[in-house]
């Protein structure tokens, strides 16, 4: 009951926003939002320095040392290496206004990333993206939570409603300074990211058909009003992974075909890679849909075939018995004998009980006879040993 | 039964129409329909006019006021500011007609303004844009009025046919000159009332999410006649929405990509976002739709399965008693024992009575342990624990 | 019943063509069509002149006129008007073949006019465009008639299989010289034409959306087998109307966007209107197909119900009895006191009878007790009362 | 159960291909193919020579006889007229590797030839266009025959895999030297075939639209089991249709659209008649296929109300009788009177019989009255009778 | 039972790939794949030399000679002729990381080669083409084996799972230089594997057109609760073949149309023809998923039938001994005649046992006439006959 309680709250969390006719760009923040945590990591091919907890003013900071820095070389991406910006938590207005302030974000990007219920979707700002992706934090529940991705040359920033463990393997890499991550520009580390992002969905999926595979068994063995529900749950789960990869899929088909400046050419072909995941993923979810759908058929004629079972043990009984009774029922009567002799002489016989008996055995097993070439008793033991035989044939032929 | 009532009267409203082979840009005016009333607000981005109640003679002279300004500074929108002349009633066509006059309006133009059954769209008139949008007025009953935008450079004229209060948020960033509304152009303005118009549909779609919600659980809980009714209502009342946004995303789209020269390429941003929450809704509703048909499959499976309790019931208690009552009837027959010994010499056995009991406990037992086997009593209970040790399971697992 | 066998007989005529591998342009007439009358109106700004029942050699003569009028003033199309040909009864093929010869039509174009059952469509012929709609004739049955228009400079021919009234406000409007049409070309001639036939199926679309009404409250209320039939009736003539719009609207397409010659600008603009008008058409159309599939699952759920509810009072009563007369037929069993005190004390105690009376008492109400818990009697009026209460929280709430 | 037999070889024909992994071009001829037949046709404006039964090696010297007759005038096709070999009977790889050499075609192609189930398709190879059709042999039982054209300047060469009767009227066009067929080139010819090709569809099509009308009635009549068969054979053959006709209109709207250079402009006109028969026949198919999908929610509709109706006559009986049978029962028992005067004081009673007799009619009055009260006795009646009334007011109104 | 088991395995293996947020490149081996065993091919037009279980430094050297070659010769792949490396087995790394190096691979499409549920595509490497095809090894069982294809100037290295056996009609092409295979480049080599790989789907969709011919006979002769799980295994395995068949046909598209370098026109043909068969086969695919959902159909309406039959039997038997029992019950009663000669006279008549006989007699007759009428009984032996007529009619008309 309490799994159906938390599914509906995430229904209905579809739903809220700012309110109607609200001023383009109105920053309101969800009054239940964690504050913001800044966490910085700056790298190059060399080296790397991690900060957690920075002040919005420690950014500032960092941001002006780097622009001098690059006033000085006349470049400043490449050989300042990569800024990344990961703000955790969106309960402060003012601190994403400054954030937006000091890498030049618009407005009506900084009111999608507090607003968190967008769609996927890339943005191109002149001298930046702006991306929004959906990550997936329980595969069970199936929560999500918005990830909003900026990315300019030579820096990422990026905003999260909540502290996930999404991005730590990217962390390590860069610390490890494994693979090209290290040596490539911003647009390498969005790409880590937004892979991450997306592989976030899998182990959701994976449980979705392990459920599915479970519901296949119940149905056929045990099929209960739980069962439906359940694949009901199921396809309203495939519904919501559904809405959240079919919009990345775009963004990233964006990503790698609108030649934005930022994503070198290289780049692009690991986007490609995430792109393939993504259509693995559309292939699995549509395939688990339709098999969805195909188990509440099955589901039906389940019950169907439940209850003509039913029935049939009903009227096997019931027509056996009703003749039988009608029988006792007749040599129950009180005609007297006194009055005629043709009244009733059977109860008078010598063996009129046994001929009563005689008639009722006849009646039995022309009924029986009857249900039984009809296949309505014994039918079940006959049909499994046909079932089992073509089963035999069908694994040595 | 009077909600049926109102949805049967919206469902009819679809198709009336000026009569058949009417001359295009014939203006029939619905009867019942309100007289006008006009508002206007001129603003610049330092003042703000606001006049309400004012005859068409009156926006005239404004008019010819404002053409005047213009022709004597050269260029008169940039300098003279926006001028709204919002017309809330259309039970007049000559006050139409007039309008029409003024701004320079196509005659079928003006046979869309008056007719209210269109589908949102968008014209482009050389000198102005015409749009339609559907608003939505009721979030219960799903009212709906069309509201209908002519964009000319430095004015816009706004038609609807009843007094409905979406356009009060936009209204109150003039007066307050709060955002950029006031510092922009009528394109500026057009997009304010349209994202005001598109948000009218967001708290409709809120409430047929919370029907949906309420409706899976009574489907599971306790499906009846009126739990169909109503997911068949939600559907429909769906394809009333859908019908409404997905026209009015197209309409946007062109906004955004036919490169109309009244819209500025800052406004264009700001339609994206529009964009974004028309794709969103359109989303949500096909979400919606596909929840609601596995709803309606799933209720097909509850009744089923009721039924099939039902069915058990009378199986169990007829099969149990059927047996019983015709032991009851063989020794309710009259044999005559007199005319032979062997007529029913249970009867006279000294503990036949007991033993006629026995056999239908007996009989009952066999019965009951057949039906208990097959799960068909007690079986709720079974199938409950072993429920609550898979969601046990589920969850430690 | 005789409704049916009419529908029947339409579903038939979709089939009938000229036979197989016949030789192409070949002109097979319908035996039962009825034989061609020819009405002719000749008209420009000023003047109009109608006559009616021309003879085809009639036709030849005014042609042969307007060509020397049009040879002695070098353009004829601007100076000397419009010619309208409206052929109705298509039961000659040699008028037919006349008639091509005149205007210059080729012999497919022939081939598709005598044959009725082409869908609408537009074909470019250098020097004049040939368009087929089907017109409704019968809002009720659905009856339909194909009109082939060729337009060329100046003249317009129109072959219809039966005298419809859907030109007759056309018509009209040329004789009171009254709207644009007069003072413009053949093409506007056209498009006149074009929209009453378009608005020929607005009467039966709101004809199907009142029975659609009509069958949602009879699905509730009272479902029958005939109503089920009455629903696959409603789509299977929304199959029939969506056969006859969808096409209608490639073809309008293709007159505005494709740039023919002969259309003007401005026509364009009234054709983009003929479109829209479609386009709802198709938006009524397309949402009362979902809603009639949705009134068959809302049927067969209600048939369900129904079947539950039937079945629910055959277990009451069965299940109530069942045990009574069980009890009652023990005590109707004849065993022997004489031969034993344990037979049967019962029978010769003082309350024995009250005693039995008490154990049927006793029996019956606990079953109905079990029978209320479960919801399976008086539910109804518990079911009202909570609805109700919900009803009302939801129109204060 | 013969003709599902029939069946069930046709949908496995669909299978059967040259082994997997075969190098492609390989002719593998079907064993049971009859021997090929070669029919020669050569003709011009003036004369047309026919040869039936021609060996390969004649093929050969025609072929050689053109080719110097071309040479000699410089441009073969124009003078020399139209030579259409026409194959029938695919038994003989040799044939039509011979006939593949003579007239230049590809080795897949002659691969394509022989494997009797390909799509239609065109293919253009450079010098001449490769063409595959379906053919309907019979309209019954759907056995569709592959014809191969190869369509070269001046020439045509046909294949099929028996002797069908679709040709029969193109020849006769041919010696009659009717129509354009004569003067025109080989595309004229290969269109007339592709004509009457796409012709032997409609009977086809005919007898499905018969066969859903008839199923429309029995649906509603007396829907057996042999209906819900009969509608799914329906569908089936719909699909196999469906499956010829698709690809056909591909492969016609390719051949008008690709500017082959081997069909000139007139054909293209020729070709857009057939088109539209192609596409007109879709329509149908789809039109059909709906139909067939609502008959059988109608049929399944039914069968329940069928169901209900039964239930409705075993729970009016059961649920009468069965309080009557108990108050008889009781009446049955045997309490003894002489023990105590309160065991059954009735049976004593002046007129114990008539009370007990008149406690049973108003119990069975009471159910009855409740049954008619809720329509379940009588109803029909009462329906037939509001329905009759409505069908003359929809009549009437 | 086992077969459902194995089933689940493969539906399990869908989701199964690298660890969330993994570095991409990283090579995962599956620790239960074979050891990976390498068969080398040499071919020009004269000559074939073959190397079974070959070291990757023995590649190393091939590589290494056919470089030295084509550097003395200017270019390398015509006369140096063809090199096909086939790895069998993919449990090491080192060794695809090995001969990824020697013929230039990316390391994205190591993974991909490693990692094998990838979906079928063609990937352009500038100077070599990658792509993904899935080989069906077990027609009943649905198992897929991936296998990648690096098509290069010259060579061709292919990399599968296990050992299959749909190359060997390739390399007997080869031994035997039969066909343009050995006379063609690495592109032809590479068309020749990727059609085997396709025709290795054709048995697998053949057994299932089997089965469902078995099972529309099974849903008609004997529906049970097996029938509907075995259809819906059939469409669980059509999606299956769906989901191979669908990127292949992607996947050779692009091959064909997007003019690869490395791809001839005449290689392009023969693709054109694996394109053909693919389409075909997704024809195949689409018509049994419509078939198999339409049998899901016909067996709900079949257990719907069945059931319908088994209520109508209880009905029959239930509503004609019910009254019979109740007059018998009647004259059961011990009224006393003693007390009033009211009390039940007819048991003291002359003739009462027949009366009351007679009138059960006269009752039961009703009933069954009743029955008769309705057609309850003996009614399929009069559907018999009738359809038989049909069937004769519609065999003879």
């Amino acid at each position: 009951m309490s799994r159906r309680q938390r599914k509906r709250s995430k229904l209905s969390r579809i739903k809220r926003r700012t309110p109607p006719g609200a001023m383009p760009g109105t920053l309101v923040v969800d009054p239940t939002a964690p504050r913001p945590v800044i966490n910085v990591i700056e790298y190059d091919g060399s080296s790397c320095r991690e900060e957690a907890g920075v002040s919005v003013e420690g950014v500032a900071s960092i941001v002006a040392r780097r622009a001098r820095g690059a006033a000085s070389q006349g470049d400043g991406s490449s050989s300042a290496g990569v800024l990344w910006v990961d703000v955790v938590g969106l309960g402060d207005a003012s601190v994403v206004q400054r954030l937006g302030e000091l890498f030049g974000l618009h407005k009506l990007e900084l009111e999608d990333i507090i607003s968190s219920h967008q769609r996927s979707k890339v943005e191109d700002y002149a001298d930046h993206l702006y991306l929004v992706m959906r990550e997936c934090t329980n595969d069970k529940e199936l929560e999500q939570d918005q990830i909003s991705l900026c990315v300019g040359r030579g820096w990422v920033v990026t905003f999260q409603g909540k502290a996930g463990d999404c991005y730590e393997p990217v962390r390590q890499r860069i610390r490890g300074a494994k693979g090209r991550i290290t040596v490539s520009g911003s647009d390498h580390l969005a790409y880590a990211i937004i892979d991450a992002i997306i592989d976030s969905y899998f182990p959701a999926l994976e449980h979705l058909g392990e459920r599915l595979e479970e519901l296949e068994d119940e149905t056929t063995r045990s099929p209960s009003n739980a069962t439906a529900e359940a694949i009901h749950d199921v396809k309203r789960d495939l519904l919501t992974i559904r809405r959240a990869v079919w919009p990345a899929r775009e963004a990233v088909s964006s990503l790698m075909r609108d030649h934005h400046a930022l994503i070198s050419a290289e780049t692009r072909i690991y986007l490609r890679d995430c792109y393939d995941h993504l259509i693995q993923m559309i292939d699995v979810i549509e395939t688990y849909r339709e098999i969805g759908s195909g188990l509440m058929d099955m589901y039906l004629a389940s019950v169907s075939n439940r209850m003509n079972e039913v029935i049939k043990v009903l009227t096997v009984i019931a027509t056996t018995f009703m003749p039988l009774s009608f029988i006792a029922g007749v040599y129950g009567m009180n005609f007297d004998r006194e009055s005629s002799a043709w009244n009733m002489p059977e109860l008078y016989w010598r063996f009129g009980y046994f001929f009563a008996l005689g008639v009722m055995a006849l009646t039995a097993g022309t009924m029986l006879t009857f249900f039984y070439r009809r296949g309505w008793i014994f039918a079940r033991r006959r049909a499994e040993r046909s079932h089992n035989d073509h089963g035999d044939k069908d694994r040595s032929g």
